[in-house]
């Protein structure tokens, strides 16, 4: 069989029953891996992405950089963990400008100096297509790390941010009727400079009322599915209580449109994550409660009407590129 | 200026100036950053591999795997550090059989476990040329750091192994006169297999003996230059000195050729360093001493006469491709 025709998540299935990890975490079963060290763990993730599907030709090298870099603290930020560093390897072309290289290093020294960490690491490579490699490395108190397992019956399941800007940001770019639209910068600088939500999370694990956490760079429905298969439950959420964005509201075509982009679109980079009913007033970020955990099942109530939620989103190799 | 004409060093120093970097070893100061953590310092170092100039159509998937695990190894090896986990990002073309992107991951896990640590992280990507980037963590005690500075003049330069096996390697897969040479299969393996040097860097940073430290992963001459800027230092290397490994005696043209691969063509992941001569007997690892720290100059005695030791190995962009 061919890696295409397998898809990205079957495929890391299949690698992550080869490896002989003792970790506390392993490969494939959270955003980030985590070993025990001293009294902490160290968590640790690694992201790679390329031209062809993540960096559309309207992004700046300090953009990319940006990009390459918040995605990988966006993992550490899903564990709770504080950031002690990121690597970046740059695979770039012959032909690429010097000061375009440059460019792309900028923007991800930016990001890292922004949520209190830095880059240490590097590699440069010559590659047909440009792509980077970040890997970031953070540490949480061992009592306090945060998982995709964890999530019980009966929890609040709350997510960050306004949902589905990142997709508005898409359809903005794609779209010339956009293109004077007044939330399209907005929009865009969500779809290509991500915030990683790293004292969110941080904010999140110092709490105690949370169960587990994720972030949405998939998308909400298959962070959810990623946290159902982790937590062993099921989820009900209420679409009527789901944070579309004003962006989104406005490039959608109808109401389920909106839950199209809010549900099924990834980049948002929010955090996803489910708390102790009794013990929300402990949560000092803002958020917004979606729903509950369940037993088991996948339910969506729009109008008063249940729906299956689909496991729908980005996924790479099997569908690549963003959906519009 | 395009990447091409600037060159891989020349780029890695104008990026590196780039970053607001506080941590104790900055990257591209040395083999890996370092910060510190503890009583330890976490040591950090990420490299990236790809298809058209690391992995000839001879080597297997599982070699692919081990190799950039063992290049990334290497480097915690070079401080002397003990490593706690590798991450590997895959990119990997769509039409590739599942089969080999499972061996590469074999190929990245064995490699881990014979070195004592595990594969802590990895992600895959779509991408039309197989790129393999491994990151690897170690830790090693504040006081037992080993770097590229801190070499003296009148200590003793030495190197583990035999130099030159990886460009025999080289030399016998390219021509057919070598299809039945006795060391081909040693010399492949060490080119395809390479072992970092993890025990040995370890009893060099235990020894107290070892003043400066470093991979010979891009050959000798271009790690002593490293070491040469590193430490504010020269070197005299005595020619005679230099262990020839057995495999790339057999196929040299004369005494000048064999010192072309030991000196100048990189692969070989060995060990350099430089000790106290009065603490050599502490040293408890196999090696060689090629010659002396001196105030500056890189000099080379052949036969009695002094040359110019040449900034000759392996370099990516500026000129890609194992020499021959």
């Amino acid at each position: 069989m061919k890696v295409g025709e397998l898809g990205e998540r079957a495929l890391v299935k299949q690698l992550a029953e080869l490896i002989d990890c003792t970790a506390v975490l392993c490969p494939g079963a959270d955003d980030c891996s985590a070993i025990a060290f001293d009294d902490h763990y160290l968590v640790v993730t690694t992201d790679m992405l390329h031209k062809k599907t993540h960096f559309p030709r309207e992004m700046s090298g300090y953009q990319i950089g940006w990009m390459a870099t918040a995605a990988t603290l966006s993992d550490i930020a899903a564990m709770g963990a504080d950031p002690l560093g990121v690597t970046m390897a740059m695979g770039i072309p012959r032909e690429a400008d010097v000061a375009f290289a440059l460019d792309v290093v900028r923007g991800c020294n930016a990001c890292c100096v922004q949520n209190g960490t830095m880059l240490i690491g590097g590699d440069t490579d010559e590659h047909d297509e440009l792509t980077l490699v970040g890997t970031a490395i953070g540490r949480v108190q061992q009592d306090k790390i945060l998982t995709r397992a964890g999530a019980k019956p009966g929890n609040a399941v709350c997510v960050t941010g306004g949902l589905g800007l990142a997709a508005a940001g898409v359809r903005m770019l794609l779209d010339s009727r956009y293109a004077d639209h007044p939330l399209r910068e907005r929009a865009l600088k969500k779809l290509f400079e991500p915030q990683p939500r790293i004292a969110y999370g941080q904010a999140l694990a110092a709490s105690g009322a949370v169960t587990a956490l994720i972030d949405t760079s998939d998308g909400l429905s298959l962070s959810l599915y990623e946290l159902s298969t982790a937590s062993n439950c099921g989820f009900c959420l209420l679409a009527a209580d789901i944070p579309v964005s004003d962006a989104a509201k406005s490039v959608s075509r109808d109401r389920s449109d909106q839950l199209t982009l809010a549900l099924y679109r990834g980049g948002d980079y929010e955090l996803l994550f489910t708390a102790k009913r009794e013990r929300l007033d402990a949560i000092p970020i803002p958020y917004t409660i979606i729903g509950s955990v369940i037993e088991s099942g996948m339910q969506l109530y729009v109008d008063g009407i249940v729906q299956e939620l689909e496991a729908e989103g980005y996924e790479h190799l099997a569908a690549s590129g963003p959906k519009v």
